[in-house]
């Protein structure tokens, strides 16, 4: 493990014992067995260890579009975060699960959390512009990034460590299309 | 005008010509004719005279959920918005604009922004899950949304201060069901 995940590890046990606010990065660098100053060398704040680089996490949309050969809008928008559910949460059920618990105690983590999709969105919306109409394509960005954070939410909520994101955003995106029906 | 509406006013004068960060708490308060303590006993901090009460801005949306006689979910919610962006927003346009333009100059802005949205679309949620299936009304709740801050922006981006929230809002709706045909 890399010092950052060994940070980012040791952040979700702490808080999750001793909460949010109880928390400093002094501790979670203890934890961790590095220095504070190792810690502020990774991250900008406390908050900040619980959510992936912004350019890191754009990469996987962006590898996502890549791979998309749809040639629709709205199925190619789906590709790229079907692509995202099927990689970059695999296997990750039980650390997501804590890690959305702490998010939900802090209005300042939600605000964190939703400014990411944010970013997403308009990186997303940006690049589909060139080739679609854009009201189409940020309507359809919009619309997936909601498909996508109600599917999250199911599959956090699922009792079983198994359960697959990409069926349930498949799922969901299902339950979407018949809203119109 | 209240001391609440004319520090609100000042706000916005101030943060437009000079810049939200340079921007003070007490100059705020100098330009709107009140005491630094007066602004304090409306306001928790600097950014929080751009954003309404949340119970002022919910009451809206409730205001509008009560009035709707539609029966079908989707009709339900897209009369509350409707009714939000015909009342809320009329006669507004000028002071809108400007306010965007401060709110898109900063990150923690735009946090907050989305973050009253999410605010509106739980309150929806939770009302409407009573009468109607949780996952159709989550997805139906937040793709109005979508619909509405997509419409937002449309209007913003009019250059005629003529220009009426209510027919954008109904004409983005249109765009939006077209997606899935």
């Amino acid at each position: 493990m890399s010092s950052r995940e060994k940070l980012e590890q040791a952040a979700i046990e702490l808080i999750t014992q001793q909460g949010y606010q109880q928390t400093t990065a002094q501790q979670i660098a203890d934890r961790a067995g590095v220095t504070e100053r190792t810690f502020f060398r990774q991250f900008s704040d406390k908050s900040d260890v619980l959510f992936s680089k912004t350019e890191d996490y754009i990469a996987h949309y962006a590898d996502g579009l890549s791979r998309s050969t749809a040639d629709t809008l709205l199925s190619k928008v789906y590709d790229v975060y079907y692509f995202v559910a099927s990689t970059l949460f695999k296997n990750l059920h039980g650390h997501a699960k804590q890690r959305q618990l702490i998010i939900q105690s802090e209005p300042a983590l939600i605000e964190r959390e939703l400014y990411k999709a944010y970013e997403v969105v308009q990186f997303l919306t940006e690049q589909l512009s060139v080739e679609f109409e854009p009201l189409a394509t940020r309507l359809s960005v919009q619309s997936m990034n909601v498909v996508f954070h109600t599917a999250y939410e199911k599959w956090l909520a699922q009792p079983n460590d198994d359960a697959v994101l990409a069926d349930i955003f498949a799922d969901t995106y299902h339950a979407w299309q018949q809203l119109n029906q």
